[in-house]
C-alpha cells in the first residue's frame, strides 16, 4: 500500500482560494479570536503528521485483529490507544469545543479536513474521537451548565470519550419504536433501562470514562417520536469534585462482527436502571439529536471521502509501477517488457472518476461545512442562509459523498486487478471500510427522503430555490470566455433541476409516494448538479491564477472538464428515471416479488 | 438468512416458454440424443436439490472459517468434501462432458442454469467443479486422444479435479509476459517449471487427483502470446492402467487471503520440474483457452446473477418481515407498532432492480448460452451466426452480469439497514464474494476492451450489426398492441446502439484510444439494450400466456415496465460519455493524476 499523504494543499487550495473562508472568519467575532488563515494551516499541518505517521501505519493490522470481547472487556487493537494518546495529547480532542469548556472553537470547515485525515488513515479510529466530538456537541448545545462543567473539560480532553445510543434490536430508522425507559428520581435523575445495539464506541479501552447519549422514553411519555428524551449517562459515575466513583449499571453485552471497520467497537450496550441526567427538555430528545446530526452526518459523508482518497492515492501508485500491455495509440515504453497500465483509457477512466470525485466532494462538502459555519456563527440573514443550506444539503453531503466515496473505492480496487482482492494490499478494505457509510447514521435511504420528503417538499420547495438562486447568480456572474462550455451546462442543468422539482412536488401533491419513489435518484440528480457547481467554482479560479501554478491549475482545470463530460451527463438517466414516476414501483402486488 | 430456493420456474419459463430451447434440441443430433424437455426437468430438479440441502446451508460457516494451508496441504472448510461427494455422486460432474468419455453432453443452456444453482448457494463451492469443467472442456477440445481417454473419465466422475494455471505475479492481463518454461524431453513429455499465482482450486484435499492446465512457453518460443502453450500437468503422475503413481513436482506454496470466497483455496503453485504433456498445438496454447473462456466467462458472469439472486431472496423475506416506519400514503398495518419496509419506495426500488436486472441476466445469460450451443451443436449457417453472436456476447455476459449482480447485492445488504453488514446475516457475504467475480478470468475492463476493440471494431462493426439486425427483426416482429410501450422504446435503443457504434467507429479510426476510453461504458450501452431485447421477449411471452399462470405472467410484464422505465433510461448517461470521446482521459498528463 502507498503511503498515504494527506493532500493539503488541496485542502488549502479550497479553504483559502475556492471558497476565502478567511474573510468569513474575519467577520465573526468568535471565529476571528479563534482562528486565521496560519493557524488554520498550522492546525492542518500537525494533524496530518499524526494521521500520516501515527494512523494510517496501523490500519491494516487493526483491520486484521479488529477489536476483541471478554466477559464485558473491550480491548481494541493494538497502537490505537498509543495512536489515540498522541490525538489527545495534541489537543485535536478539543478542535471544534466550546472555548468556555477547554475547546479550541474551531469552525466546522477546519474540523472537517481534520476529519477527512483521520477517516483517510483509518476510519475504525476517526470514529472514537469522532463520536466524542459528537457526544460534547449535544451536551454542549443542551446541557445544563453543571453538565457541561462537570464533563466536557474532560471530553475535550480526550481523557473520556463518548457514545450516541440510539439504536435497539427492533428500532432503527425508526427510532419512535424504541423501548428504553427512563424513570425520573427524587433527586432530579433518572435510571435508564433497556438495550441498545450498534453502539459505535460504546465500550472500550481507550478512556477513562465514557459518556453515553442515551435515547429513552419516560414513562408517561407519549408514542412514537414525541415521547423521546435525551439522557447522559456516564460508565463510571463522576463525583462532585470531578474524581471518579463508582461504576454505573452499564454493560457491553456483546460487539458485532462486521464487513468492515473491525477496528471500531460496535457494541451492544445494557443499560440496567443506570442513573442518568437528562440533556435538554423532556420529549424533545429527537431535537436535540438533530443538532448534532448535522455536524455528524457530514462526517460520515466525509468518511466516504477519506477512504476514496485513500484507495486513490494506492490505485495511482499502483497504476504507474504495474506494467502489462500495450498503449493502442503505439508502445510507449519500448525498453520495458509492456507499458505502464497508465496508458490504458479504463484504468484512465477509473483514476479519474475518483479524482474528480474526490476532489469535486472534498470542495462540496467544505462549502457545505461553511453553511453550518454561517449557521453557527454568523447572524441575521447570513446566519438564516447559512442554516438553511446547511439544512438542504447535509443530507446530500452523507449520502452522495459516500455513494460516490464507494464506487470510488471499488474503481481503485478494480485498478489492481486480482491483486486488489488480495487483503494485503488494503484496497479491498477500503471498500469493507467505506461500505458501512452509506449505512449508518441513517441510510442513505432515509437520507434521500430526508432531502426530498423534509426539505425540499416540507419547505414546499423554498429551500431548493434559495439554492438555485444563488448557484444561478454565481453562473451568470462567471464572465471569463473560457468557461463558456462549463457555464452552458452547468445553467441547463441547474434548469433542469429547477423543472424536475417542481414537477415533483406537483405529483407529489396528487401522490406522496412519488417522493420516496424519486428520493434517491433525485438526491443524486440534486449531487450531480452541486458538485458541478463547485467544480466551476475551481475551474473559475484555477483560470484565475493559473500563471501561479500552472500543473496544479492545469490539473483542476482538466479535471473540471472530465466532470463535466464524463460524470455530469448521468444527470440525464437520473431525471428520466425521476420523470417516470412512482407507478412501476407500486403497481405490482408484494406476492409478486 | 432466508432459505436458499432455487427459482426453477422461472428456469423453465426462460428455457421453454421464452426461448424454445427444446426445438432447438430437436434439430441437432447430438442434443436430442442427450436431452429432452423433461430430462432437462428433471436434471434441475436434482441439481436444486443439492444446492438448496447441502450446498447453501454450509456456505456461511465455510467464509468464516475458509480454507486452511498447513506446509503444501491445503484443508477445504467444514462440510465441502462431503459436499462435492454428494455432487460428484449426482453425476453432476459430467453434465457438460463429452459421452465418449462418460459425459452426459448437456447443452450450456442447462449446465448455465445449474452452475447459477451452486454459485447462488455458495461461490466458493461452485469453483471447484467449474474449474473442473471448464479444464475437462479444454482438454476434449484439444488434447489428444490418449490424453482424453486417460484423464476425462476421472474428470468427468468428479473423483478428480481440475485447475487452470494461467497467471504469474508479473503477468495477469498481459500474458504474453509468462515466464514459466516447458522443456520438450525424449518421450515426448515436457518438465515444466514456473510459478503460478491466482490458481483457484490449485490445491485441496476434495479429490485423489488434480489435473492442472498450465500456460508455458518452450525454451525457443517465440516473444509475447504467439509463444505460449498449453500442457496438462497431474499433482499425481497417472500410471498407464490409470492407477495413481507417485506425485509430480507440483507444489503449493501458499494461499492468498482474500476480501471474500474465503473457502476457496486461491493457491500458488511452483512447477519444478514437473512432468507435462502438451495439449493442442505448440504456441496456440492461448488459442485453446480461448476455446474454453467462452464457457468460463459465462460462468463467471452468472457467479454474479447467483449471489444476486441469493441476496434479493434474503432481502425480500428481510423486508416483508422488517417493520419501521409508515407509508407515506397512509397507514397500512394499522394493529402493528409500523408498518413492513416493503411499503416505502425507496426498499421497493432496491427489490425491484435486484428482480429486475436477475431475471433480464437469468433469461439474457440463458439467451448467450443458446448461441453457443448452437456454435457448437448446430452446422452450417445456424452454427456461424451461433458462433458470432456467442463471441459478440460473451464478454457482455462476464461484465455485465457481475457489475449488475454486484450492484444487486449491494442493494439487497442496504434493504437490511446496519444489519446487512453484520456477517451473521449473510448479506454482506455476497457482496465480498460477488466482486471477485468482476475481476477475474479477465478483469471487466479487459471484457469491455474484449467487446469493442476484439469483437466490435475487429469485425469492422459487423459482429454488432448482425445482433442489431436479429434485434430489430423481432422488434418488428411484435405485433400485440399493448406491447407497443416496450417497442418504441427499443427500437430508440437500438438505432441509438448502432449510431454510437458507427460514430465511435468513425473516431477510432483517427485515435485508437477511442475504444479504450468508451470500452466500459459501451459495454454497459450493450447490456440494458441486450437486456431489454429480452425482457421485451418476455412481456411478450407472458402477454400471450397470461391466462395460464396470471399472478406469475402479471410479475413479468410488470417486471418488464419497470426496467424499461427505471432501468433503460440509464443508457442515456452512457450515450452522452461515449459520445464525449476520451480527449478528457488523454488530454492530463500523468503527473497531473
Amino acid at each position: 500500500m502507498a503511503e498515504y499523504r494527506v493532500p493539503l494543499k488541496d485542502m488549502n487550495y479550497v479553504l483559502f482560494d475556492v471558497l476565502g473562508v478567511d474573510s468569513m472568519w474575519q467577520g465573526s467575532e468568535a471565529l476571528a479570536e479563534a482562528v486565521d488563515k496560519d493557524t488554520a494551516q498550522a492546525i492542518l499541518e500537525e494533524c496530518a503528521k499524526l494521521a500520516e505517521n501515527e494512523v494510517a501505519p496501523i490500519s491494516r493490522e487493526a483491520d486484521e485483529i479488529g477489536v476483541t470481547y471478554d466477559q464485558g472487556k473491550v480491548t481494541t487493537a493494538p497502537g490505537f490507544k498509543e495512536a489515540f494518546q498522541a490525538y489527545t495529547e495534541g489537543g485535536w480532542s478539543a478542535l471544534g469545543g466550546d472555548p468556555e469548556y477547554g475547546g479550541m472553537g474551531m469552525p466546522k470547515v477546519i474540523t472537517a479536513l481534520h476529519e477527512e485525515m483521520f477517516c483517510a488513515a483509518d476510519i475504525s479510529f476517526s470514529l472514537y474521537p469522532g463520536l466524542t466530538a459528537g457526544a460534547a456537541l449535544s451536551i454542549a448545545k443542551h446541557g445544563s451548565d453543571a453538565l457541561k462543567e462537570k464533563y466536557l473539560p474532560n471530553m475535550y480532553a480526550g481523557t473520556w470519550t463518548g457514545s450516541m445510543c440510539l439504536t435497539e434490536a427492533h428500532a432503527g430508522s425508526d427510532l419512535g419504536m424504541i423501548r428504553t425507559k427512563a424513570v425520573p428520581q427524587e433527586d432530579g435523575s433518572y435510571l435508564v433501562t433497556g438495550n441498545k445495539i450498534f453502539i459505535t464506541a460504546g465500550e472500550h479501552d481507550m478512556s477513562e470514562n465514557i459518556i453515553h447519549l442515551v435515547l429513552a422514553k419516560l414513562p408517561d411519555a407519549p408514542a412514537g417520536s414525541r415521547g423521546i428524551s435525551l439522557f447522559l449517562v456516564p460508565k463510571i459515575h463522576v463525583n462532585d469534585d470531578g474524581s471518579l466513583g463508582e461504576a454505573n449499571q452499564v454493560s457491553c453485552g456483546a460487539i458485532e462482527h462486521k464487513m468492515g471497520i473491525h477496528a471500531s467497537a460496535t457494541c451492544v450496550m445494557n443499560f440496567d436502571g443506570a442513573k442518568g441526567y437528562l440533556v435538554g427538555e423532556i420529549n424533545k430528545g429527537l431535537a436535540c439529536m438533530f443538532t448534532m446530526m448535522n455536524f455528524e452526518r457530514i462526517g460520515v459523508g466525509i468518511q466516504g471521502i477519506g477512504a476514496a482518497e485513500r484507495s486513490y492515492q494506492n490505485a495511482l501508485e499502483y497504476a504507474k509501477d504495474r506494467i502489462q500491455g500495450r498503449s493502442l495509440s503505439g508502445v510507449k515504453s519500448p525498453d520495458a517488457a509492456a507499458d505502464s497500465i497508465m496508458v490504458h483509457g479504463d484504468v484512465r477512466r477509473m483514476l479519474l472518476n475518483m479524482k474528480a470525485f474526490n476532489e469535486g466532494s472534498r470542495a462540496l462538502s467544505t462549502y457545505i461545512s461553511l453553511q453550518l459555519d454561517y449557521a453557527t456563527f454568523a447572524s441575521g440573514a447570513e446566519r438564516e442562509k447559512g442554516d438553511a443550506l446547511a439544512a438542504l444539503m447535509t443530507p446530500l453531503a452523507k449520502a452522495f459523498f459516500t455513494d460516490v466515496g464507494f464506487e470510488s473505492t471499488v474503481a481503485g480496487q478494480q485498478v489492481f486487478g486480482g491483486h486488489g482482492f488480495i487483503r494485503e494490499w488494503g484496497q479491498e478494505q477500503l471498500v469493507r471500510d467505506c461500505r458501512i457509510a452509506q449505512i449508518y447514521e441513517g441510510t442513505n435511504g432515509i437520507q434521500a427522503m430526508d432531502l426530498l420528503a423534509r426539505k425540499v417538499a416540507g419547505s414546499k420547495g423554498a429551500l431548493m430555490d434559495l439554492w438555485l438562486k444563488d448557484a444561478n447568480a454565481y453562473v451568470d456572474s462567471v464572465s471569463d470566455p473560457s468557461l463558456t462550455e462549463f457555464v452552458a451546462d452547468l445553467r441547463q442543468a441547474l434548469t433542469d433541476l429547477d423543472t424536475v422539482t417542481k414537477n415533483l412536488l406537483l405529483r407529489a401533491a396528487d401522490n406522496a409516494e412519488e417522493l420516496g419513489s424519486a428520493a434517491n435518484d433525485y438526491l443524486h440528480l440534486f449531487g450531480y448538479t452541486a458538485m458541478a457547481f463547485i467544480w466551476l467554482k475551481m475551474a473559475e479560479v484555477s483560470t484565475t491564477n493559473m500563471e501561479q501554478d500552472p500543473a496544479f491549475h492545469q490539473s483542476k482545470l482538466k479535471t473540471a472538464r472530465y466532470f463535466f463530460q464524463k460524470l455530469l451527463p448521468r444527470r440525464h438517466a437520473l431525471i428520466a428515471t425521476i420523470d417516470a414516476g412512482a407507478e412501476t414501483l407500486f403497481d405490482i402486488e408484494d406476492d409478486m416479488f
